[in-house]
Order: structure tokens, then sequence, then C-alpha cells
């Protein structure tokens, strides 16, 4: 059986999802062992079932499943010739079961929840950790419990509430949200599979063992990815370091965790060479799905990123503006402004001559734009009126 | 090389993708040949080649593909003891790159585009076409112009123009815009590839391929899809009776189309035996993506239903609302209300015990309820509100 691990008092504990946190250090606990001979189940179709071996689960259950996984890697062509690229290839997260990167966690944490006889699941949310883990609930018989933050917007409940949670939206600072979850949580029995649960990150690795396969057994040299409260970069980190422990590999890749300038409070660590970050003081970014100030993960990030070489940057409204509306017109993805802020930190990146045209790039893209249409600069959006009869001179005009 | 041939007048004709229409009858031309060998390449990953022996593409280019397809088939486990049903699978085509079956279409329709040279495609679309097209145009160096009727919303309009198309908004009549929109595209050089364009017809038979391969090789006893202008239940009748003709089916499913009650003109049809429909008089219905009054593959639809012992229903209102509940609450699928419908219809049908226990049936959910936010009843999504301090006290409240 796996126990919980603090990766900085170097302890382990018995695994209690009600309080996954260090005793010592209150730092978010991560999943150790049990060590296991690991192989690819190559002939399996699902997911969790191919890399079964790498999980802590001691069953999977195709039951459970929505479909999650398995998402492609598309080369951006058209961007690496306009901008003079190495191979960018894009990880597209947002062909998950709810539109986002949060499902492939989910599925791990209510396959921990089921076996330990917890029949109520819940998390706080800006919105789309809120429909995936109402979903994933509702596939398994579970109740769950979503809390939002007071300023969500309607498009973002009413896509949770769908499938029909239990769903508050709170007034109050989202950090004494966060540590309240868990107390309600260990009170009323119900598993708090926040964006750090030690389960829900080792779901992430997932996506970092199916790069490495997309790219025929060899890990790719960059993976971008945006950083909210860190559970997903973590994630995929610990997929490498176990390619690389069972000697699939022999180099990590450089990881890059991108925040928005608006909120970046470890990309400011970083820069300044800390090993623990400070609250970010007045968040602000169009970037919703990581405008957090005060990430639960932020210090094992940085711990992760300073022993594996990787970096932390961050980018303009302008970059992420732009970067979105680039992955949209040159390659036909519309992703979420947290999602663009990959391409953005990459384009930051080349221009510092920082990368070799052998280099192989893997940008993720977490989230779908579709969730966030509301942000979308309208007056950006080109477009023409006319009726069925003027239509034709309409076109010409624009066309010729 | 294919050629083009109307199902009525049983002639064919070279490709014209500027008008693929009959100049006998009107009715649209549907893809013919040529004749080869087929098998299913099984070791490639890409869904376009894997089935590239049934689809009329010289080469495939997966340098156009935005990942579509290999959708997942999601056993309803719930519903299925809910309502007492035999085996039920929904097979997901929201998890597309646009998040619809469109994409379907799309990849193959531009491979054609390419082939022949044009650099300019189009299409009419209330929605869901309206970003397929453009994103795969965008990925594939190609322009797009795309005609959007007066009414879209805003939300709609983004996400189609977020791809950077030449989009109109058009006043008028949708069946008169349907018609000039072919003339533009003759004169212009835009392939206007619309719901019934033949060669998106052809992308269409991949979903029913993979069905029969996720069922091990077997068909099932039926399949529900919504219908609209009707290429996409055409095109996966096709699908089945490939199978057929190359022996690896020897009965047909029962295909079972289904439209809202307040816009079925092929439903109306079918329930009077008439072999062709007539235009729907004001039709109305929350089902936006499926509301055509006067489709234009209708009369192949209700000719290939009788032939193939089909069967067209509609269902109301009240039921598709319900039908899309129960997916987000039972399933963790959130659609959008045209996808509703075909569990709407299911139910219909069960009801009148038309199915035996050891039937299997696969319900098409070809939309995501993303797109269409603004048609969910706001008042039917319970959210409770409260402060940090007093949270507990609330969920205490609501869960015991």
């Amino acid at each position: 059986m796996e126990k919980l691990e603090c990766v900085f008092c170097d302890k382990k504990y018995p695994v209690d999802v009600f309080n996954p946190f260090c005793p010592d250090c209150a730092e978010p606990l991560l999943v150790s062992g049990p060590k296991k001979k690991r192989i690819f189940h190559l002939d399996e179709k699902l997911a969790i079932r191919m890399f079964r071996d790498f999980l802590p689960l001691e069953t999977t259950d195709p039951g459970l499943s929505l479909g999650e996984g398995d998402t492609p890697l598309l080369k951006l062509d058209r961007l690496m010739t306009k901008f003079n690229l190495p191979l960018v290839l894009a990880k597209n997260e947002t062909v998950n079961p709810t539109a986002s990167f949060k499902d492939r966690g989910s599925i791990v944490a209510v396959h921990k929840a089921i076996s330990l006889g917890i029949r109520k699941i819940g998390t706080i949310s800006t919105g789309n950790m809120a429909g995936s883990t109402a979903a994933y609930a509702a596939k398994a018989r579970l109740k769950s419990v979503i809390f939002v933050k007071e300023d969500t917007t309607k498009e973002k409940i009413l896509s949770a509430g769908i499938y029909g949670p239990v769903l508050v939206k709170v007034k109050g600072d989202y950090g004494q949200l966060f540590r309240k979850s868990f107390e309600i949580g260990r009170k009323y029995g119900i598993y708090f599979m926040n964006s750090v649960d030690p389960f829900r990150i080792e779901g992430y690795k997932v996506t970092g063992y199916e790069i490495f396969l997309q790219l025929d057994a060899r890990a790719p040299d960059y993976i971008f990815t945006p950083v909210s409260a860190g559970g997903h970069l973590i994630g995929l980190m610990r997929a490498y370091l176990d390619l690389k422990e069972d000697g699939f590999i022999q180099k990590m890749p450089v990881f890059v965790g991108v925040q928005a300038k608006g909120c970046s409070p470890l990309a400011h660590a970083f820069a300044r060479g800390c090993t623990t970050f400070s609250r970010f003081p007045n968040p602000q970014t169009i970037a919703h799905a990581i405008s957090n100030p005060n990430p639960p993960g932020g210090n094992i990030v940085l711990k992760m990123i300073r022993e594996n070489k990787g970096m932390m940057l961050s980018v303009t409204e302008a970059e992420i503006l732009k970067a979105q509306t680039l992955l949209a017109e040159y390659e036909g993805l519309f992703c979420d402004p947290a999602s663009a802020t990959v391409l953005a930190g990459l384009l930051q990146l080349s221009k510092k001559s920082k990368l070799k045209m052998r280099d192989r790039i893997v940008l993720i893209i977490t989230g779908s734009g579709l969730k966030t249409i509301e942000d979308l600069d309208a007056g950006k959006i080109d477009y023409h009126e006319a009726s069925v009869e003027s239509l034709e001179k309409k076109v010409a005009n624009v066309l010729l």
C-alpha cells in the first residue's frame, strides 16, 4: 500500500485523504510507493489502464471513466514557420470529457474515494475543477460538494451545476476557503480532491507518459505548462522522474512553468532565487484559471524546478491575448487565456535565443476557450453584415 | 477517381464540389466509388488513416488534422438501471477538437479542397459547423468564409470568429442563403462545404466504423442520432452499408433519426408514410443545432431509412430538457439540447416496448453543452450562498 510523503521533511505517513498535509511543515503530501515492477500496457485502450502500474490504484474500473486521456499531440507547423522555431507540439488537453486536463486527476482521485468507501467528494474551484469533479461524481454515483468563489460567472456555475452537485457560492478569502474545505471535509466525510490532492496529482502523470510514447519513447527537450496551484506541473515532473528512475530516459526535459505577470508568485520567487514564495498582492489577470496568489503546491514546484533545472516565466496580458489568437488563427486551437500563456512563454524564451533548432518542445494546452468566451475581446473579432441580396457584393468587397 | 451520384435518378457525374446537386432533380449528390479493396489499418492512430480505404481520398495528411475522431463509447450504466434498458452506449462526439461531430466531415472535405487546389472554403451555419470549418481552414492555411444567421448569439460568433474567418451575419431566409452560398462559391472559387457536402458526409462514416470496432467488430442493434440537414445520418448509414457490402456484418442496425417536435419535417413525413417531406412551418425548438425546417438531405434520409427499416421520431421540448439533465446528472455527460434528443427518443421507444433486453443501443452525442450554456434554464440549477464563516452550517443543512 502506498504512503504519503513530505518532500521537505522527508517523512512518510499513512494515507489520509481528508488531511493530506505535513503535520510538521503544513506542505502538501505526495504519494510515495509502493515500489513495484512497472510496464506500459500498450494493448489497453483506456489511459488509466495503459499506465496503471504507475498509478497508486489497486484496481481500475472502466465504469468510472468518461474516456479521459489519449489526447492529441499536434505539430504546430504554421507557428514554427512564422516564428522560426524548432519542433513545437501542442498536447491538447481541451478534448478531455469536461474540456480540461482536470479530468486526468479526477478519475484517479475518484477511484481512490471508492476504494476507501467514501461516498461524498468535493472541491473548491473557479471553473474547470468544479465541472470535472461534479461530472466524475455523477458517473460514479457519488455526492459532490462544490465551493465556488463569489464572483464566479453564471456560465461557469451552470456548466458545473448541470451535473447536480451541491453547489455553494462562497464569499471570502480563497486561501481561507481552501483550509476550511478540509475542515468541513473531515467532519462530514467529504473527500475534498482539491488542486494539490496527492491522488489527483498522480493522475496528471499520465499526460507525461502519453507525450513520451507519442514521441516514440523519447522525452521532449522542453515542456511548457501554465502554473496555478502547482499540482499539474508537479504531476508532469513526477512522470518524467518515474521514467528516469525506470531507465526509460537519461535526461529530464526542461520544465517551464508559466504564470501571468498579474499573478506570478512563483515566477517572482524563482527570478529572485528564493526557495519559498510569498503571497502575490492584488492578483489581476484575464487568465482566471491560473490566478492563484497563494498556490498551495508553490513551494514544492520551486523545489522540483530547482532540482531538475527547470524554470518559471511570467507573461503579460498582451502576450497572453496575442498567443490565444495565434493558436486559433494559425493552428485551429481555441484555448482559454491560461493555456495561451505557454505559447507566450515559448515566444519569450525564443527571443532570448535559449533554444536550439534540434529541440523538441511540448506546450500543454490545459483548457478550452469555450468556457471563457466572455473573456474574449468581442471588438477584436471582425464580422460583416448583409442581407441575402447584398451578400455577394459584400463577399466580393472583402475577398477581392 | 470517385464520381458523384444521384440516388434518385441513378446517374453519375464527375466531381464538382462547387455544385454537388443533381442537374435533373436538384437533390444532393453523394460519393460513388471508386471500387477498391478495403481493409482497416488498425496500426494507424489517426482515424482518417485507419479508415482511409473507405474514404474518397488519394492521400491523407496528418498535418491537416486537429486530432478528430477516436471518441469514447461509454456505457450508460446508471440510466440503464434507472429505466430498465438493455445495453446503452453513448458515442461521445463532443470531445472532438471543436466540440462537435462536424470535425469528422471537415477533415475529409478540407483534404478534398487541397487535392483540388482550392484555397478558399466556406460554410453556412448556426453554430457548430462555423467553428469546425474555420478551425480546419486555419490549420490548413485556407481562407474561410462563414455565413451565419442574423440571430446567431454573440457567443457563437466569437467561438467561430476566433479562428479568423471572413464572417458575415446574413439577414434573410436560411434556405435561400443555402442556395446563394453555392452561387457565390462558384463565382469566387469558394468551396462551400455545407451540411450535405458529399465529402463531409463521407467523413461521418468514420464514426460508424469506430462504433463497429469498439463493439468488437459487431454492429449495434440500434443507432440513434439527431437529424437536421440529414448529412450526419446519411453518413452513418453509408458506413454500415459499406460494412454489409464487404461482408463484415450481415444485418444493418436499426437507424433511428430523432428530431424536435417543434421542427420535425422528416419525422412528420415518415409518420405519414411520405417519400418526400414538406417544409416545416414556424420551426421553434431549443435544439437550435437541428432546427432546420427544410433539410437539404431530407429526401435521401427518408429513402435510406425506408430501405433499411429505420425510423424517424420526434420528441417534445420537455423530453429534450429532461434528457439533457439526465445525461449530466446520471452519466457525467454535458451535451447540447440537440444531442439530448437521442436519449429522449430512446426513452420514448422503450415505453412502446419495442426493445429486447439483448439489444445493443448506441446514442450519438453530437455536440457539447458548453456552446449552448445560454439555453440552460438557469432557474433549474440549484445553488446556495454562504460566507467562509457560515459555510459549515450551510453544508450541514444541505447534506444532513
